[in-house]
This record gives structure tokens, sequence and C-alpha cells, in this order.
């Protein structure tokens, strides 16, 4: 197990492009937000596929350090998503995750993207994690 | 929106052969029960991959119909399983379905599948539905 | 690796059930088809989606075995099915699948499906399968 | 249907952030192309996720535009993404999509990443596009 703190330096010192912030970790689950810039967009003012789908996929990342401590080599195998409403562009983007299984080689969990303050989600992600054999955490 | 007993007998009627009990359908979601075949068994005692498909399948299926009314002509499009534990081969599977969109063309919602009695899910589905343009419903 | 003789008798002894007929198996592929029963039938004629589902599952693991020989213990982890076109009800259903990775613990690849005779395929499926540590083949 | 130049027209002008360059477009498919930038890469000199998964739906869009002529409404309803192999941080990442149905409504098709020049593909994903209903393009 990580703490949020140990989390939160561990990504902005790996991912120092990473732009996310960690609400919250713990209880097999993580919610993180994500300010919208210029280059998220897309004309019509929405946010981007790519854009949404990284934040999905950090915030299976910091869920899933939650649990098994900071493991650098954990890698994403898979990831599906779903797109249901035009995200705003102007609120930022929150992922709430919730892991439904964390193996011994393999974790999955899903991720439910909102507008902030809208409560429709604006997309839904099931993705996939490999874990390297623990030596260390 | 159609009520549990109208959902039952559209089943019954159109599906014969599905062993599906309906637990409950409405809120967006559903929760449905089937028991657990010879048939349905793999080597291992462990309940079959198409067998907890088509019951998710039936899931999304009964908790759209809960939203939209009897649209027989509503088919899917999209499935995605993961497996998450084996099943256990002597209790009946339990999908809880919960839509996240129902709009005019598209559906789409989750699936967690239980073997009753027994907290963590088998196995996480996320499905899509097409509806046909809305005549009567 | 496995030949085609030796795989389909260990399906016919492991999956007593399963009406598969492997075509070909080989090149980090596999052709599987399979005649359509009442059983498999859905009103208007169609087959049901669990049947499509089952046939890819089994053209993955035919496809599986042909390259890391009999391995009884590999799991399907996930699966992605696309429903494309209405499948005939009176022609087998055929299962292409093409491998496009088999590592040490995780294999994955697609399968097309088809109405025998039809080009134009009926679905779409991406699998994934969990390979244990390997002892012996 | 529309011309390789007019969709490479239309990316530029609508998407003035997308640094794809269109290899080919026809027949249901399409091959495109981008150079890694130092923003694209993540620790351990690997291509990261959203990149690939940004160049896959374009990858889609072009092959779409290509089929039903430049429909700036399309847009992509789902997406699953499978990794495969560790992608060279100094080569161009190239993507081939490969449409299987093109409806009035929905398309869906796959597309194979590949390290240019290195024959294994490094992803492999399935999306598909809401088409909106046609009036002139």
């Amino acid at each position: 197990m990580a703490s949020k703190e140990a989390i939160a330096h561990f990504i902005r010192t790996e991912f120092p492009q990473a732009r996310v912030v960690i609400e919250a970790v713990g209880n097999q689950g993580a919610t993180v937000a994500q300010d919208i810039a210029e280059a998220d967009l897309r004309p019509g003012g929405t946010v981007s596929g790519p854009t949404l789908m990284g934040l999905a996929d950090v915030a299976l990342y910091v869920a899933l350090l939650g649990e098994i401590g900071i493991v650098p080599l954990a890698v994403t195998t898979s990831l599906t998503i779903n797109f249901l409403r035009k995200p705003a562009a102007d609120r930022r983007v929150i992922g709430q995750c919730r892991l439904m299984k964390v193996g011994k080689t393999l974790a999955m969990g899903e991720v439910a993207l909102y507008s902030e303050g809208i409560e429709e989600p604006v997309a839904h992600v099931v993705g996939t994690y490999a874990i390297p054999p623990r030596s260390a955490t």
C-alpha cells in the first residue's frame, strides 16, 4: 500500500508532464482530477478522447498503487472506453476509479469520468494492468 | 417504461429457452438470476464464459426494456467481458446491471456478475445496445 | 505446439458438449466451424450472441494450443465482441482466429466470425488469455 | 467518398494540433503515421498509451471519411485497445485501419499499430463511430 502523498510524489517525478491531481486514494479506488487546457479541446468545444483515456489510465494506476505500493513496472494491458456525453470544455474532468480485482499478476478496474459538478458521466472506462512479480515495494 | 411482470412475460414468450429470473428492474437498472445447469459447467467445476455473457446480455436487455418499454428490435451491438474469479458451480449466477446512458439510438450499461451469496464479482461486462427509431412501445 | 488432431482430441475429451469442428490450426491462427442448432437461434431467425461468443472463444483457444501445446489451464481473461450483421440461421458459423501476441503469461488474438459462404463478417472478437507458468507441454 | 487530399485538408483545418500524416486511404481502410515527440514518451523510453489511442482514433476517422465523405459530426462511441509490445521511442508509429462495417448510423473498424519498420504490432484497437443522419457530403 502507498499513501496519497507517496503516489502523488511518484507520479510527479516519473510523469512530469502529467497534470493530474489526486483527490483521494484507498479502499480499492481513487479519484483524480485534471484541468482542461487548450490542447485538450476539440472542435465544438469538447474534450478530446485521448485526454479522457489518459486521465482514466492514471486513475487506474493511482488506485492500483494505493493497493500494491509503488510498483513502477505495472503496465496497462487493455483499456475499453465508451463515450457517453459531451464533456464541458470549462470544467475539470474527474475520474472515479473502482478496482474490481487485484490479483498477483493482473488487476482490473473501471473508471467513471465526469465533468466536475455534473451528475451524468461523460465516459466509462474498463482497464486491466499487468503487475510484475513482486520483489519489493 | 415497462413493469417487471410485462418484461418477464415478454422474455418468456420471445426467448422460451431463457432460464433467467428477473429479480428487480427499474431506476436505470436490473437484477437477474440464473440457475446453473449441467450444460453450463466446464471442466474444473466452473461456469462457462458463454453462460456468463448470455446472462449479462439479458440483464442489460431487461434494464433497457425497463426504461424504454417493450422494444423487441433493440439489439446488442457490443459486449466486453472481463473474467475476474472462478464462479461457484453450485450457486446461482446473479447479474446486476446499471445503465449509464439511454440515448435515442444507443444505450450503454455495465453488469457485475456474482455467484449468489459471495461478495466479490466473478465477471464484469460493459455492453451497448442499438435502439430502433421509436414508433410505439 | 500441438497438431490439429491432438487439439481436436483434447477438446472432445475436455469439452464433450462442444460442437466445434477444427478446420485448420497453425501459423498463429485457427479456423473453426459450428453447425447451428435450434437452441442457437433467436427470434427473427438469427444466431444468438452467446453462440457467437462461445465459438470465438474456442477459436482463440484452439489457435493458442496450436502455439503453446495442450495447456489445459489457459483461461480467457477478457473478450470484446462487436456484432456487425445478422448471421444466417441456416449456415454454419466460421471463426477465423489470428493471434497477435503469445507472451509468457498473456496471449491476445482476434476472431472474425462469418456465416459460411458469405463474405462480410457477422461479428468481430478480440480476446485475451492468461497462460499458466509452463511446466511441460 | 473523399480523397486523401480532401481528408488531409479537413483534418489540418479542424484539428490543427493533429500531427498525423495520411499515407493511404480507400478500400475501407487507411494508413496513417505520426512522429513521436518528447511529450509522447514515457519513462523507459516508450510511447504513451494516449498517443497510441489518439493515433488509432484518427486512423479510424480517416478511413471512415474515405468511405462516407467529409462528415464532421461523426463521433467515436467506443474504443478498445490492447497493448501488445513496447513501442520504439525513435520510430514513427504507423496505424493501419480496416473498416469492418460502415452502416447507416454505426461504423466499426480495427487498427493495428506498429513502430515503423518492425513487423509485430505494438497495439491493437477496435473502435466504433456514430454517423449522424446524412444530409449531404
